[in-house]
């Protein structure tokens, strides 16, 4: 991620808006720190409800986020709307770390950037499952 | 509910403590009107689970908010510990109205008050259920 | 609010849609009661800021909501997208109450229903003020 | 942070305890990963406030979160209640990385680890601010 202070929302081959809410402001009048975690996990779910099939309720063999990360560039503000891109940096043998950047109105570098790990689990027996080829190649696509 | 604004947290039977969060505050330095549901929620919800034995993950049959509102009378901010009180208003022959009303740090009445009407729903038929008499012997003595 | 059941989202004159977010679920796999008064602060917030100019941040009179109520008539459940409806349900001295109601994907019918009441107060006296002619003019077209 | 999964509770110099609410746990029944942060959070701010008598909404040099990270190693749920500890991992010249640690009930190793990093700014010039030496002394205290 060397560099993620350069990138554009165009780097990115996933892509969603997403609206701020006045509550994601916190008193100090920018989005709070634990809401950038909200549009990183509404990019993720969203890629992985849509690209992958993922279905969290019915699924026996799932996605669960193992690590989260985000470096706080500059600040974000409600009415804004975030512009989120994802792109898959390492697709490994049960895991599959995103790459993520928000970015706000009226910028080219994003205002935050960091990622998301998921790992594949077996409800039942909690272990992780390695990542099956059609799966590994949804996520090439979007390497 | 009238003279609401005279309640004090000794007129309540059921009462717990909640401490604010940074981010129930919003970005005008008060706790948001919203996390006050938050407030109420978590007394309803203790005290279905503590009192009445409720388990929503469980139970066939449970209870379902219907409605909730709350008048706000003066500001909380974190860092303040809530005080919240709860009293069964009325008991109907599906539904329970609790009265909930919260207190700040440092005085007598309340910032907020409001009710939380619960109704028993079948989670298969979709359809309200009479309160047992057990249930009923319970919201009694907190009325 | 005699007949809300009935309403459609075309009998508001200002509406909105606001896109659910997975954290709005709760572990029922419906969305929480709670965060239905995040969709009415959206819309109530927006129209204020849009149509009648408030800035929070900056004014030295501006609205505070004194009462806010929601009936659940229907579950919602990310990832719908939210169709949020408003209308001035009545203009006082210094308060105004919106009647508010939001409506999932593919039903006429609100999932649920309910008002918030704003206060123009004085950030100073903390008394309340009454409301302008112009923005009262503001009020009357959207009731 | 090796050997995290090693820690204790009673390796952390700070810690706080935090209920959780009902809203934390999503539609999975667990906490949310999101919803981590919020306790990360809860302990870095009171640290802040109580111990290095921080004020965000009066000091003109206040600090302000660079980088969180956060490892999930096994769920949390409501209604547990969250032992949180913290410790100064490194004092740089400007910055403060804290070791952070959730531990639930009934289990020594913590359910979730990571850090938290603060950068002193000056809220005018946006330029990050050396850390003085009373702070600096806090802080070791804490490592």
């Amino acid at each position: 991620m060397s560099g993620a202070a350069n990138q554009k929302i165009s780097d990115f081959p996933y892509r969603i808006t997403v609206p701020t809410r006045w509550g994601d402001n916190d008193m100090l009048g920018h989005v709070n720190n634990v809401a950038y975690y909200r549009f990183f996990e509404a990019i993720v779910v969203r890629f992985q409800m849509e690209e992958v099939g993922v279905d969290w309720l019915k699924d026996k063999i799932s996605p669960q986020a193992v690590e989260t990360l985000c470096r706080f560039h500059r600040p974000l503000s409600f009415p804004e709307t975030i512009e989120v891109g994802l792109r898959v940096e390492r697709i490994g043998n049960s895991s599959v770390t995103f790459e993520i950047a928000l970015f706000g109105e009226g910028g080219d570098a994003p205002a935050a950037s960091g990622h998301f790990v998921h790992v594949l689990v077996d409800a039942e027996t909690l272990k992780s499952q390695p990542i099956a080829d059609d799966q590994r190649k949804i996520f090439e696509k979007f390497s």
